[in-house]
């Protein structure tokens, strides 16, 4: 590798060389040592934390209860509904021994849990007064990956999996749109990330879902990632595991069910929405610090920089901030400031004996505008403004990319063009063999049907049949 | 069963049932379909998230850092430390195939992470300005368990897991006390229990550990729960998997490591320090709901009850209170008020259409003093201070409890004696065969050579081998 220790290969060069580099170089995870796993580290999962305080408040505040069900799974549940065990059984893992004997019936690791809880739900629900049950767990699931990526697909991941049980599809419909506007809230609000909430086409559903929604972001490299989803499950798994209901009426009615998660995946969406070949740039709303003081100065003076800059601390924290001072005075003042950027942190204040002197501290922030003097004094009045510009920025910058890499196209030509570095916003004629036959060609998959877009209709950029959906469907290649 | 479908059988007649019927009936947990696994239900998750909250704010605060490891570690890991493997080797779990194919080497779940975390500790730490090193992770693992039992002993079970690594003995033996007191004191100031810090002797030390710390509670059978252990492993891990740093003078140097966790056992330890006859009785500050309202009345009557009761239960969130209105208007009251003691709730506020002309609602505690009669509109202002009163009521119950069932002896008839229904203070000899001897007939063990007690000496109250310790020793059957 050509690039010094402490760097990264340029975004430009090879996008996944640079991810897989900084994902290790910011200490953000590092290799555990069974096939795919990852070992979350300090620094990432703080950031893992506030992602997680966030949606969870706003689970509980929308009437979600959180619980837990067991994450050793009798293999015979997920044989109850026949998609769903098509669509994990390839992923599994299974525990066939435990207490030092051979089990007589293997446990599989939850891959995800309606299985489980559909059968608590059965036990638990009886009548419509017991409906809706809103239930939410944050949990560790296992899916055994062949090509596994920090964050990404790592065989072992955390996440949120909501499910719900509904009288009927207006009430569970409502539900899913609701997780999923939960979702695009806080990827826009917290991650800055501009994510497109639309629907799945068929082939790209859920094991076991009627429809499955999905918020899709563009990372820098111009592919999507698909950062949350919420399915709607109908009476596919009421039946399989007779989640019934006695309605206002006396007749027994099968339950409507919804699932939807969101996972550290999300983090792999943050890095590659905002990094940059200096390293990561976080959102101040995920930094785990949100500015970092470097004193500067040797002896004496030093010392002073460095009972300057825990008093700054403290004041700034006084005023909400997550800060951090790096007092590694055997490190160069330029190294320090430099693995800062790599780690992404917002705001880095430089503080020497002359800014002291001066009353003064040096600002530099992440992205742009080069660095400026300003008031020791005044800082923690100050900065509290300039993170929430710092996150709007990002998220406007990250949208005008969004923009600027989508394309609607009508002719295969256009659409091949699209795809190479972005999105192509194209009508489809829905047929699976078509899409197949896309993703052959050109990697590029339908990402989703987009809520928001105008009702239109066409000709399917690839066959020329008429067009499905109503709507221009998203493609792009996804990760 | 003789009892009624809503009520438990009494703790004096079957404490045994009385437990396994509470956790179920106060909606706490289910029987999750792998044997020994527990489904935790909303109303029990509650009171694990608050008790999690607590003890996370007060491990950061002391300079911990939050982490995540892989679930499924190598099992050859395991073998490194020899003691270890020995101790855990009869309860894992483990995963032998995956993805459709058995595994090369199969992976244990974890029963603990020791093994994992000290060998990513051998790859983050080089000099001794790494250390010391102070890990924290929240998890699940799975100990693979003959009696399962809910909360007490699942095969399943949520935790924290602290791990620390240290330049030398004195400073991990300073965390390791530090995590100790950090227990003592979420018992004693969350949990309402009174425990007792103490070392284990040798018999009962976590496997791999060269001293093992507890805290010891006494439940209302007078039976000991152990309640939180903290572990200094001296250089056993560190030497297993090669923990090492650079001293300040250049030389290659052993880490000292730590760990200490806490479990969702924790809350069978509340439930079997507090309950009673009539169901749980929770400390206001581990309550999910401190104040249920139960509005009462039928018709426009009850509608008015109702809606004062919502207008109550938002003044009490206010004032920072955790409320819950139970407006199910098709149950009676009598029905309700039985419902919340039986789940444990400190204050029941009953409000009818009488109580509100008069302004006025009626208050019954969940424990002792009756029914009162307080103003409407000077609740809010009233009821922090009589959860206050609760909470620091219960602490004293349990303490006086504790010591009324604890006894001084120093003859094996009293020993017997006192152990049949508490806890025994006793000098022993400290050799394992005369403990396995005193298990043997009483199934008494040593629960703690506690910190606290005086400096004495004399005769084993087994054997009359001079005494070891240098104190007396606590006896007690344990869970």
């Amino acid at each position: 590798m050509a690039h010094d220790e402490r760097g990264v290969t340029p975004q430009s060069e090879d996008f996944s060389a640079w991810y897989n580099e900084l994902v290790i170089k910011a200490q953000l995870v590092d290799r555990g040592p069974a096939k795919g796993t990852m070992v979350i580290r300090p620094y990432g999962y703080a950031l893992w934390e506030l992602l997680q305080a966030d949606l969870d408040a706003r689970i509980k505040a929308t009437g979600h209860q959180n619980a837990y069900f067991p994450m050793l799974i009798p293999e015979s549940y997920l044989n109850r509904e026949a998609e769903h065990v098509e669509g994990f059984s390839p992923e599994l893992a299974v525990v066939t021994h435990a207490g030092g004997k051979q089990l007589e019936e293997p446990l599989v690791v939850r891959p995800t849990s309606e299985t489980v809880i559909g059968e608590m739900m059965a036990k638990w629900i009886s009548s419509h007064r017991d409906l809706p049950l809103l239930l939410n767990q944050w949990a560790n699931v296992v899916r055994w990956e062949l090509r596994p990526r920090m964050f990404l697909r790592t065989t072992e991941f955390l996440w949120q999996e909501g499910h719900t049980a509904h009288a009927d599809e207006a009430d569970a419909m409502a539900e899913t749109m609701l997780a999923l506007r939960m979702y695009r809230d806080v990827a826009y609000e917290v991650a800055a990330i501009p994510v497109v909430p639309g629907e799945k086409t068929p082939g790209e559903r859920f094991a076991g879902a009627v429809k499955t929604f999905t918020i899709e972001g563009m990372m820098r490299d111009g592919r999507a990632l698909q950062a949350g989803t919420s399915h709607y499950m109908g009476t596919n798994f009421a039946r399989a595991f007779e989640i019934t209901y006695t309605s206002a009426d006396g007749k027994a009615e099968l339950c409507h069910t919804t699932s939807w998660g969101m996972s550290t995946r999300m983090i792999g969406g943050v890095i590659m929405t905002h990094g940059d070949d200096k390293g990561l740039v976080l959102p101040p709303r995920l930094a785990p610090y949100q500015v970092v003081i470097v004193p500067i100065g040797r002896g004496e003076r030093g010392e002073a920089a460095t009972r300057a800059a825990k008093d700054l601390a403290a004041r700034l924290r006084d005023a909400g901030l997550r800060v951090h001072v790096d007092d590694r005075s055997q490190l160069s003042p330029g190294f320090r400031f430099n693995d800062w950027e790599m780690r992404g942190v917002p705001i880095r204040l430089e503080l020497g004996p002359r800014d002291l002197e001066a009353g003064t501290v040096v600002m530099a922030r992440r992205l742009g505008e080069g660095k400026e003097s300003i008031s020791l004094e005044g800082a923690p009045g100050i900065l509290p403004g300039v993170l929430e510009e710092f996150q709007a920025f990002l998220l406007k910058r990250a949208t005008e990319f969004r923009d600027s890499r989508t394309a609607t196209v009508d002719s295969w030509g256009e659409f091949v063009e699209a795809v190479a570095t972005g999105w192509a916003r194209a009508f489809h004629c829905g047929r699976p063999f078509c899409e197949d036959d896309i993703k052959a060609e050109t990697a590029a998959t339908p990402r989703c049907v987009p809520l928001e877009a105008e009702e239109e209709s066409g000709r399917c950029v690839r066959c020329g049949m008429p067009s499905e959906y109503g709507k221009r469907v998203i493609f792009g290649r996804a990760y």
